[in-house]
């Protein structure tokens, strides 16, 4: 059987490196770990926070089981010291996090860890793993949402997804980047996403004939009827097919409310015929569905072409975010502690884009008085941004860049999620997750909301900060 | 608590689908539903199939729970006796599968299920996630390693993947397509893949100074060191405290069996400049390792520039299929059983490519003589071709376009591995899998494994089966 314990879903280095730290007397050292991304899918403008609430549990639960104690033993490369410790291990550390369904900018935490080094470094593969793959999904859903101009996106991509946990996950982060639910059935039962679905081509088929299958479909669910007309053909055979069926079968009892889908062909033409002939029968309420790969650009097109879609359903190309399939998050170590003080450490690169900023950090976002988000900034975490005082913006790149800003508001983005070992967030509700996604979106400029060329949101650094990171690198010079 | 069960890992309408065939008397109409692929992904010559042991477990232990099925009452959409029928559903049909590592090719059945309409179509998501994902991965890992000459792949992934079994279950499909080994040390706990690492720059980062990390490193694990040279400067700090490193801690214990991993900057360059710095200080054997963001294409361009690697780790692009991250399978009807016999039916669509394959069928795989694979042909299920006669080929879209072979080998794919229910096949151990794997590939035209332009290998129809869809496209017409 296999171990369903997930602690060893973690990299080997995390698990060698842990024991070196264990033997060497590096174990109990205090560290800060940052996970933070470079850059935003899609070419995007911001991307969605997602994965914290799977995080949290996975780190709360978090423990060897005399199977995984047993399974590192037979490689005979770990102390019997180290793995004693494993067995009675729990996470003891402190954990600040970005809430779910925030948009995020490259370069700042979405999480800071500080633990002892083993306790950081076992964790890491966990961290990134989740957080990559919801905020991807979320920050795709987002996209695609934006693109349908307020019709809804239904997730129906289970059967691309990157096996079950991409699925249902997925959905989740789907649904958090606005999609208005899921064909996933799982999803709905342990997260709450609502599940819906139409009927596949086989239920068509299965019948004697088209009209037969609808018609059967119609009287046993009256309220949900949605019905598949692209078996044979869509405007010769299925709308006059469904048609029939919703006069013969749904309006004697008085029901208005069902749809047609379209699955194939051109959707832009099958769609406006579809809707003339709805509306030529009187069926002006009838929905349009339409499925089969699409993603933001190919909806963005059919609304401009004019296509009469009421709701979309997306697949592969949402659950795998196939344009971009890698969120690019990293963790790196950001500071140690040495006798009680934060020593800030940094990683160097010959790409400076790669060169971390080091130090135990907050962030803030800071919004004029419009209310709308104008910039992030890193501070050291003993600074406090109140808004009471005026705050220098300038761009870390070239410093000389000045503006003093004096009129904002100012909001901490990272949240306690755990202290001392202890969970001390409370995850909300996913429908309130995905009603904050909506709101904390609409604070961005629309610049940075457009798909293509969008404003680059500004990350910056305190003065504080970034004359620790000048001291660093003129340090390593 | 999350249900693990994961019976409703399906799409909704697989379940209202069934609900219906179960109230309008067609619930135990046996049914077959081909599951294939469409395209090959990268434009590849051949994928290669994954994910059957997986799936051939969800199968055996397909059930639904207490909670799943109170989820479901919750839905006020489904009958009591649906319900009822669920609560001791077991799969009772038979299922016939190409066995993992294959090469296969569109628009041959992976895997046929005959079973009652409700039981096949509820195993429809999981069906086409599992073999669609680890396909997929297995499909790339066999790019990947034939770009690299010879040279081991590390699948090293794990944190871009979409989620948990995507990292695990990635980490085995990549292990069949021929990657070496894992960072992904549960998938050894589980799978049996080799797991093994390195270090991260946060190794380095934690000590005084780069030369006290790696000597530390080495003191600790004299077998394994595989130092990471490019945490400050790669040639002029990383390769140099390696080399110093064990030259103090291996060479005085006889140790030879180590290397050094570049996982930024200019790796052609920094790989020939690091291999003279070993080589001048007589570490010839010391092995070079490669990470980075790297791909079958960037592999296939380092060798060509002559780099100076040995072992190449991959991992986003990898583990999500970056470049590709859709494997395209589907799942239809193809036929169902009236009054005992087999009445196939077809999926038309205005999109040739989209016409599906009727009826219950066979895949043979021919051979010549030299024992390399030309052609598979579909068959009807009762046909045999056993090479002791000629056989003709044709083009099915070009019918006209005939070959008669009379010197040739021919072996089935497709293999039992549920009858009426029961298990019947056991999946063979993992590197027996890998190594059926590579030898199967090895059977390939090297014109059908290039990257560009492979020659599209022949996935013909038996002249029977061929006739049985021109009627049926007849007959729809």
């Amino acid at each position: 059987m296999k171990d369903k314990n997930l602690a060893l879903l973690c990299d080997y280095y995390e698990l060698t490196m842990s024991n070196g730290y264990f033997l060497s007397g590096y174990g109990d050292k205090t560290t800060y770990f940052d996970m933070f991304f470079r850059s935003i899918p899609d070419g995007g403008g911001f991307a969605v926070a997602a994965g914290l609430e799977q995080l949290a549990e996975y780190i709360e639960d978090l423990h060897f089981t005399e199977e995984n104690i047993a399974f590192l033993r037979s490689k005979k490369l770990f102390s019997e010291e180290f793995l004693a410790y494993l067995k009675s291990f729990r996470f003891t550390g402190d954990i600040y996090a970005i809430p779910e369904g925030t948009p995020v900018f490259p370069n700042e935490p979405l999480v800071t860890v500080r633990a002892p080094a083993i306790e950081a470094q076992l964790i890491e593969t966990y961290v990134l793993l989740e957080l990559n793959h919801q905020s991807l999904i979320a920050t795709k859903a987002s996209r695609m949402v934006r693109a349908a101009m307020g019709r809804p996106i239904l997730e129906f991509g289970s059967r691309r997804a990157h096996g079950a946990d991409a699925a249902i996950l997925g959905a989740r982060a789907a649904y958090i980047g606005g999609c208005s639910g899921t064909a996933c059935t799982i999803a709905d039962q342990n997260y709450g996403v609502p599940a819906s679905g139409t009927m596949a081509h086989s239920w068509v088929q299965m019948f004697d004939s088209e009209y037969d299958a609808f018609k059967t479909y119609c009287a046993l669910y009256p309220g949900n009827a949605t019905l598949l007309v692209d078996t044979y053909n869509t405007l010769k055979s299925g709308v006059p097919n469904a048609i029939r069926a919703f006069r013969e079968v749904l309006v004697p009892r008085g029901v208005t409310g069902f749809n047609i889908r379209i699955d194939s062909g051109d959707i832009a033409y099958l769609s406006k015929k579809a809707r003339a002939m709805l509306d030529e029968a009187g069926f002006k309420d009838c929905k349009i569905v339409a499925t089969g790969s699409l993603d933001e650009y190919l909806i963005r097109d059919l609304l401009l072409q004019g296509a009469a879609v009421d709701i979309f359903g997306v697949g592969e190309r949402l659950i795998t975010s196939k344009s971009d399939p890698v969120f690019d998050g990293v963790y790196k170590l950001a500071a140690v502690e040495e006798r009680g003080a934060v020593v800030p450490k940094i990683k160097i690169s010959d790409n400076t884009a790669k060169i971390t900023n080091p130090h135990f950090k907050k962030v803030y976002r800071l919004f004029d008085k419009s209310g709308k988000a104008f910039a992030d900034q890193l501070c050291v975490y003993d600074e406090v941004i109140d808004g009471t005082g005026p705050i220098t913006l300038f761009d870390p790149d070239a410093p000389w860049k000045k503006k003093v800003i004096t009129d904002f508001t100012a909001r901490e983005l990272l949240v306690p999620v755990f202290k001392g070992g202890v969970k001390v967030y409370e995850s909300p509700a996913i429908g309130d997750i995905r009603d904050y996604c909506a709101r904390q979106t609409g604070l961005l400029w629309d610049e940075v909301k457009r798909f293509d060329n969008p404003h680059t949101y500004y990350v910056d650094l305190s003065t504080k900060l970034w004359t620790v990171k000048q001291q660093l690198l003129e340090a390593h010079k």
